[in-house]
């Protein structure tokens, strides 16, 4: 058994802690308000977060960073990522020895372009980093909380490194599958929010599941479009972390991007909606560093184009759907076949 | 604009008949029940199978075969997989000059495992008929039917047909691809239904949408790895007519595939599920069908294989899922990869 420490205490970071905890390692849930972990502790749940899910006795919530890292060497990274920059730094200046970091957050940062391990990579000195680890899959963190069966994707350049991941997490409920596609499965995680956005406008427009179908199925070749031609493997798109995580994300309740879309659809702008919301929703900065990959690598990325308009350059929703379903295109296998032709 | 018959006056027949008309064409729309074809006439409506629709007036109901056939060239065959030899052996003894047969039934006929372009060239004299072209993807008839936006596939080996097909239908919310990969998109459209039942029984034992989504994914690599072997394009598995249409199928309430496995994870045996749902599920014969199919091409196809056990040898749904879900496999790109290299 381990000590494991989980950076970030919103819903994701504590589900898996659970998931950790469940399987008898010790972790540290660090989260950087006060107040919040006090309470966790004392109640020995997140009510803010996973209402109702009481935490095993095997987990310990740390406000204070440098306590959190102390007899560590996994660190689990799930802060927002607008936060991880600064997070880095902070555990980077306490840090003694090299640590295996996963990353379970899904986004690209605008203006650099770059994937949540490149952030880590250039944020971590060397000497300090022994192995960054992705996490990602079809999972909310709800149903993770409550033990539902989920299946997920460790990914890593280091084979080892995923496998150990592997091992740490992997029980009856949580199934973890091994892939070496690290750009794969970070550009098919953080690019599903931008469609769940747009398919959160088409419902909240009032259009069917065929048209959703359509545009889940249409959003699928725009990444596979782009990540293949980052160098990410096309056959990862087809995968958990692709086709599996857009799947759960476009269409269940739990989902924040579906939501915040669903909301602009009914007629709220961005600024009412990220204030509705209440929480962070990562589809937003994912779609301008989407909008700008596309421009860079000159890949056609409709859905991503669309959904930049709308939330940026005050766009109508429905002009920008219609206008989507309405392009030219007769023969739906040349963006396929483009896709493989990229590699 | 031309006369066009529509066989089969369920409710993907009906739709079709309603988009044609939109169109401008004068459709005949053949059912085999005379009173519910005068009660068609009269209403202008087909209360049973799309309730609240009005018919536009270029719709004709005819309950008699020879007359529908009179003066046209194109037929659209939607009556179920079934019934299609009978009602094929029919036409041709009735036809006089050669015909385009548009069909747009999703199954494999067990036990000789054809697809259904195969059963129409089969049953069909080659004096009879000029083209088959199979019309397919993401499209709930109810939704079609009240002009939500919609994308299918045309595909044929005769290119041209398929444009044809095209442009028969294409309009503004019915929206058309072409796609030259008949066995790609007949496979896709009717091993959907298979995984449609299977993830209704998940959803109908609780499990959460984080399984759902490991079940499509792994349903759609099942699905690719099999279409591929019998000669399909891999790539046509991840369009409309494969993942679109598959998702869709499992996730939207008006899926009677869908519903016929919640039933049968709520606890009810197929007989009475069939009874309560007074539908044909498409999907049950096709299980039969795509068992026989993976034993004859060599194919791993574990949820079919799975859901074979629970329709017809009595299996627990609950065991059967279970176990689906605990099968070891560590790395997921071996599955992925097997398909591409199977090609």
């Amino acid at each position: 058994m381990e000590q494991i420490t989980v950076l970030g205490a919103g819903s994701w970071g504590t589900a898996l802690a659970i998931v950790l905890a469940d399987n008898g390692h010790h972790v540290k849930l660090w989260g950087h308000r006060p107040e919040a972990i006090e309470e966790l502790n004392r109640t020995r749940r997140n009510e803010k977060y996973l209402p109702g899910i009481e935490l095993p006795s095997n987990i310990t919530g740390y406000s204070n960073l440098r306590e959190s890292l102390e007899e560590v060497q996994t660190i689990v990274l799930a802060v927002p990522t607008k936060a991880i920059r600064d997070v880095l730094k902070d555990i980077s200046s306490m840090l003694e020895k090299e640590m295996t970091i996963v990353h379970v957050s899904k986004g690209i940062e605008p203006n650099t372009l770059m994937r949540i391990s490149e952030i880590i990579e250039e944020e971590m000195p060397s000497h300090l980093l022994k192995d960054v680890v992705v996490l990602s899959g079809p999972s909310h963190a709800e149903e993770v909380s409550r033990r539902h069966i989920t299946t997920v994707t460790s990914s890593s350049k280091n084979m080892e490194a995923a496998e150990y991941i592997q091992d740490l997490f992997m029980n009856q409920h949580f199934r973890v599958y091994t892939n070496p596609d690290v750009i794969g499965v970070e550009i098919g995680g953080a690019l599903k929010n931008i469609i769940a956005l747009a398919a959160g406008i088409t419902d909240g427009l009032g259009y069917g599941d065929n048209a959703k179908a359509a545009l889940i199925t249409r959003g699928l070749a725009e990444i596979a479009r782009l990540g293949s031609k980052m160098g990410g493997n096309p056959l990862t798109f087809s995968g958990l972390t692709g086709i599996g995580d857009l799947i759960v994300t476009c269409t269940s309740v739990h989902s924040r991007n579906w939501r915040a879309g669903h909301l602009l659809g009914k007629g709220q702008n961005l600024d009412e909606v990220l204030d509705n919301m209440g929480m962070v929703v990562e589809g937003v900065r994912t779609t301008k560093a989407a909008y700008q990959l596309a421009k860079k690598y000159n890949v056609m990325m409709p859905i991503t184009e669309a959904l930049y308009e709308v939330l940026f350059n005050g766009q109508s929703p429905k002009v920008a759907v219609d206008s989507l379903m309405a392009r030219v295109k007769t023969h739906e296998m040349e963006d396929l076949v483009n896709i493989m032709e990229n590699r």
